[in-house]
């Protein structure tokens, strides 16, 4: 949360009352006359000063490299502006009440940049406000097809003029490191003198930051960067910072480009928090002007300064060069690309459709060009986290980007890669063999400040190695695995067996306590199921590679060898770890145990508990949370989801049964997994419920926190639930299954798949389902239970013959 | 730590490996030709500035309310010198990494105030250190039958001319709020032009503090606090200053005498930092000068400035009334009756003799005086641990009090008593019921940052039941029990109802979960034994005083009723929650659990951990040694001895045999309590071992962390480990049982007892025992298993019948 960067604790989804207090059913988008349900675009139709904090979040735009929020050109009226870099943090040490040995030491946190999409605009010298002129007409749209932002307004000033404003902003999908800003403005009715002040500036934040901490005095406000060089020329400036801590360097510059036949006059104009190219406009009554503005943001961490800002040229150049109109095109065919691979087709919802296109928007934005960097749980939207990465990008992200974009998926594979060395320091730190992932980071050092909910979190090594074992079973990708992911695997199957052990008391189990699963309403407990189990896919799946690697990449085995000084004899330890894999499980409510001790916890009283005191976290301290059944967000309804290969479909059932109604949904990761195993075990009202929740959390603001930023996690989930729920996907091996049901308001859910270099289209409707194979080799296939062989060119159709569960339950 | 004010985690007690590692057996005290062994006296003979850290604490003096530090007069060389007033303090707001509800708000931290101590001595305005001059003669003396420090000093200057001084300081017993110097300097050989600067003053720090902290910066060296209003007159000055945050105001003030034939002049000075008055003298040869400082302190939350400015000069005018050697025979009368009340007298071992003195000194010191303050972990003779209290005064310092100065006993318990207000509101703030009390504090309020180890202590409740039970048995103080008791039984015993449940898990018994014990290397676990056993007396005995109380004073019953809004069918629930109390065991291993998991931890590597790597807390995440079964101290244990009516012989047996070889001893609270339970079970060579460890962690420096203070549990637990471990006493009913056995070194065992207005005293020898009632009625105690009734006058003589245990054992 962006007051105080070091909230770990999860938001939460929706203050609604927990059950078994009854649950709204779909609730309606707020607003739809203000923001109209459009295929593709979002669009706020007046000027909504109270909507600002969220508008900044939802009109963001982003290329996941940099991402600058949705505020006005004006800087004011704003809620927390900024404009940011993937990866560029600053940090500082962590202070503890009471320090420990092993203790994350510095905290990271993303900072803002200067912003280039500031065009403040004067008349006879007085600065336009929209919250001061008198609108008369007013829209911004997001377009979903082209990636830019338009707003138009038509004002009348204090004497009765009216102007009329256009701009478009676009970040680059093409081009990296570029942001666009085209600019127009009329006088309608008379002569006006116009100053246009066009910036590259730090703002002036909207609200004083949290007082009486030491980490968000003044060094996290606009002089978190030390300014270095200026260059200015024409309507060219450049300039670069540095980082006090971190030791990053940034450079950025902006360079326009003036069309009009009104006299004008430019002078760029330069201090320590603000660039401008100031443009003096003599506006004769009809006639344009408009501007296109060009940013370049760089950065590095080895490079000079003078190199950074050479690069910036570089980038304004390409940009003055190519122009702003065939910058757009490359854009919408940027996009265009996007949604032929990862476009999920709703007929007869057209509210569903809007909510998951935005969604999905929101993922492309977060990982198109984050190349090398991660995705945070927030994308480029906002300050949430701090800007941190956590398993919401492994588990929820990856995934979707392995079926639509993998070479995405393998970025952020690589991402995880990189910070292999970081890893193994900190494994060592805390006395483990192998490596332990951070669990909140930017550069790949563990961030997080609290560790009962932090460094505790071990499942964090097998969530990557999740995402990895998908990507190479959906993508058939050796040579990742020979290059990067049998590392992992080694590295991360090395810390289970070194945290376990096999205890006598399960025995001869393997066990591994003091762990925390998902779940951060308990801490700290004894063999989390979640974690446990996906420790031993981890352990037998590094088996499995170094087996199949040995027998028949022996060359890559013996680089394997060399590079982790591994030892055969440690695949047995894995491998008996792994099979001797303690879960718990309750005989008598026949459900597998959250942790060894969960069912000794006292129930938690949700009648009594009123709405207003959820989320829980803001209202109870920890030990009363962690002392009741009562969690945060799906944990084991997570693991029969993820690992759904290992339980029965009435063991699912017995799972969501017990742990649903003690799920507060205080966390946003929960719901599209809810949504998901509900579906899967009939629960069709509860999916539906779930799967709206999740849908809509950015939309509608479920969680009252959207001006922090994007629930990424939540975004992508909603491809998840539409999936894996109601396409019924199980993709446990190779060999995808499906297993369709429809809400009963939609005609049809239509979807593509990329694997192994074929495109499987999905086309469900509420009777049937189709499977075209677009393009690439056959494709073997199950459509409830029965083998299909999908030939390129061909479409199979088959009835839609999967049960509804909770009638059938109820029977 | 004083390094850092927030640390918790509790000191070492010494770096020996753990066990199964051979430990050494008696270790000598180091050194003893510096600091020879003497019955009542601790004395330095030589100048050793490589102990001068250790010293400061060895010759704290300290009257309970304020405590000054052994440095030298000269202020220099010094490691961190300090005047301390108990229960004065600054506070400051805890920044947390990671926030959540509920967290203590304010840190708290005792601070120095200005020291009276510091008389300097410039000989041709020259600073006169120690270390520069030549030191001919140098002498210390902790004399703890007067309660004085005094220093013997003869050196020669560097043109060499000899010089002697002599200094005595005591801190009075009979006057609360005044030290008192007397200065004695006399140029031997030839003329010498002295100046001699009494100072009131703040220590500029002997050494930077940790860097990196807010905390510990400006705030906390010597502008904590903010001068006020400044007196001077003549060989007198007072000023006034007050906290920046806590509110606090203090008031202090130095006056003077001088005797002397030479011709001197007196000066006062004063600026914000140092008030003092120069004493010029120009010295004749072999003409002594003597100055009798009197030093006063006050202190208050309400009092106005000058008010307490004016109780410093009453209480000046008081020193110089009564004079120097009148103020110290009332000191020698006070330390007297002190002794003749606690003494132990040992024949035969001058090591322990020695020892024992000094621990019972230190009880001595930090209790006298403290009235509605408490004795914080290091009494006022350094800043470990910021100067808090935590469990240690109620369950080590407490008990000993008891039985020899009851009336500090009863001090002790009004001080929990006072703080019951924030206790409630701490206990509201958590959504309990009752009062919590606070796990570290000065003021009342919760001041733990790190609430695993702090707030989760829940046992602190029971702990000062504990203590008040005990303090009611043994003294009969109904009065107290009216007045102050039974609203802390109700409130305590609330918050344990309200903290448990009755459990199906368990056959519907009553389950505490998520609660740390004493062991903090488990922390936040479920049934932790110490605390269900403490809970559980704590019920039924607030269900007993209740029962009494209405019974026998219906008039106190329903004062107590409409004060604490109590309804009779309360204690219901006290009694079916006691009754029904959860108490893990385990079959297999016979023996009880420290909690609902312990055994399914993994064992650590006790083989594997070199010595270096104690204490674990320094070397080991958290985590990792939360995973492991592995003890930082008695728990247990430690129940086994404070209920030791609820446990046999053998079950008390086998829980010593199964955790002590689990148990580092990194706190200083372990050994004395393992020392009485291994005396008990038989295990002689053990109860020796660790009751030397305990004897001598202060005097042998064996935590290395002496230079912070004293360690005031471990102090009272040599008189404990004497008094409960080798005279066997029990006193869980009216009636005290002893079972003696002394250690093959010694010839006699000897103290007093006061309860209910006798005084019996315990004369152990190698073969037999006699009990005598000096004073008072009759009292029947048991002996060996034998009922006697002791007669005022008359002496019992019975033979030690108890056997050997680990001869016993073996055979």
């Amino acid at each position: 949360m962006s007051e105080n960067p070091g909230t770990s604790l999860r938001p939460p989804l929706h203050p609604v009352p927990a059950p078994p207090d009854p649950r709204p059913g779909r609730r309606e988008l707020p607003d739809t006359d203000l923001y109209p349900i459009e295929p593709f675009r979002l669009v706020e139709t007046r000027f909504t000063p109270s909507r600002i904090p969220q508008t900044e979040t939802l009109f963001a735009l982003s290329n996941g490299y940099m991402g600058i929020r949705g505020a006005f050109e004006e800087a004011t009226p704003v809620y927390r502006p900024g404009c940011y870099l993937n990866g560029f943090y600053e940090t500082w040490p962590i202070v503890y009440g009471e320090e420990a040995y092993g203790y994350a030491k510095n905290g990271q946190t993303a900072v803002a940049v200067p912003d280039a999409s500031i065009i403040r605009l004067f008349i006879d010298d007085e600065p336009m406000r929209l919250d001061y002129v008198h609108l008369l007409e007013f829209e911004r749209i997001l377009d979903q097809r082209s990636a830019t932002l338009t707003r138009e307004v038509l004002f009348e000033t204090h004497d009765g003029r009216r102007i009329g404003m256009r701009s478009i902003r676009m970040v680059s999908l093409e081009h990296r490191h570029m942001a666009l800003f085209r600019y127009e403005i009329t006088a309608l009715d008379a002569h006006a003198s116009l100053g246009i002040s066009s910036e590259l500036s730090f703002h002036r934040r909207g609200r004083p930051r949290v007082k009486d901490d030491p980490r968000v005095g003044p060094q996290f406000a606009e002089n978190a960067l030390v300014p270095g060089a200026r260059d200015t020329e024409g309507s060219r400036v450049i300039r670069d910072y540095e980082t006090k801590r971190s030791g990053l360097r940034m450079a950025c510059g902006i360079d326009h480009y003036v069309e009009t036949v009104n006299d004008t006059d430019l002078r760029p104009e330069i201090d320590d928090g603000t660039a401008r190219v100031m443009i003096a406009v003599d506006a004769s009554p009809g006639v344009p002007i408009r501007i296109d503005k060009y940013a370049g943001y760089h950065y590095s961490a080895e490079a000079p300064a003078d190199d950074l800002r050479f690069r910036v040229r570089a980038t304004l150049d390409t940009g003055l060069h190519e122009g702003f109109d065939q910058i757009r095109e490359a854009q919408r065919r940027s996009v265009n690309s996007f949604w032929r691979a990862a476009d999920v087709e709703v007929e007869g919802d057209d509210e569903v459709q809007h909510g998951l296109r935005f969604n999905l928007f929101q993922v492309m934005q977060a990982a198109s060009r984050a190349e090398g960097r991660g995705i945070p749980a927030k994308g480029l939207t906002g300050e949430g986290y701090e800007g941190h990465c956590f398993w919401d990008a492994d588990v929820y992200v990856t995934p979707v980007l392995i079926y639509t974009q993998p070479h995405l998926a393998r970025n952020l594979l690589r991402f995880r890669y990189n910070m292999l060395e970081e890893a193994r320091e900190r494994a060592r730190e805390l006395g483990h063999a192998g490596v332990l992932f951070p669990w909140r980071t930017i550069d790949g050092h563990e961030a997080s400040a609290h560790w009962a909910a932090g460094t505790a979190q071990y499942h964090i090594n097998a969530d990557i190695v999740y995402a990895l074992r998908k990507y190479t079973q959906v993508t058939g990708d050796t040579d990742f695995m020979f290059r990067y992911g049998a590392e992992i695997l080694v590295e991360t199957a090395r810390l289970w067996v070194d945290l376990g052990f096999f205890s006598d008391r399960h025995g001869g189990q393997f066990a591994i306590n003091k762990v925390t699963g998902p779940d951060e309403y308990t801490t700290v407990v004894e063999n989390n199921a979640f974690t446990n189990l996906m420790a031993k896919e981890n352990l037998l799946y590094a088996a499995q590679v170094i087996d199949w690697l040995r027998e028949e990449h022996p060359e890559e085995y013996r680089v394997l060898a060399r590079r982790t000084g591994f030892d055969v004899g440690e695949v047995d330890e894995w491998v008996e770890a792994g099979h001797k894999m303690y879960v718990p499980y309750d005989e008598r409510a026949g459900v597998h145990l959250q942790d060894d001790d969960f069912l000794q916890l006292e129930p938690w009283d949700f009648a009594g508990t009123p709405p207003d005191k959820y989320p829980l976290l803001l209202h109870y301290h920890p030990l009363t949370i962690y002392r009741h059944q009562v969690i945060k967000q799906a944990d084991v309804v997570m693991a029969v989801f993820l690992l759904g290969h290992h339980f029965s479909i009435e063991e699912k059932r017995r799972v969501f049964d017990y742990y649903d109604p003690l799920t507060t949904m205080d966390s946003s990761l929960s719901a599209c997994v809810q949504s998901i195993v509900a579906n899967e075990v009939g629960h069709h009202d509860k999916a539906d419920e779930y799967f709206w929740d999740n849908l809509v959390v950015d939309l509608a603001d479920s969680a009252g926190n959207v001006k922090d930023g994007a629930h990424l996690a939540a975004a992508a989930g909603s491809w998840m639930a539409m999936v894996y729920g109601y396409a019924g996907m199980q993709d446990f091996d190779a060999r995808l299954r499906f297993s369709p049901r429809l809400n009963e308001r939609w005609k049809r859910l239509k979807f593509p798949l990329l694997l192994r270099d074929r495109r499987l289209v999905v086309d469900i409707e509420q009777e049937q389902t189709s499977y075209t194979v677009e393009y690439g080799g056959k494709l073997p296939i199950s459509h409830d239970g029965e083998p299909l062989v999908v030939t390129p060119g061909e479409v199979i159709t088959r009835p839609n013959r999967r049960v509804v569960g909770d009638d059938e339950e109820s029977s």
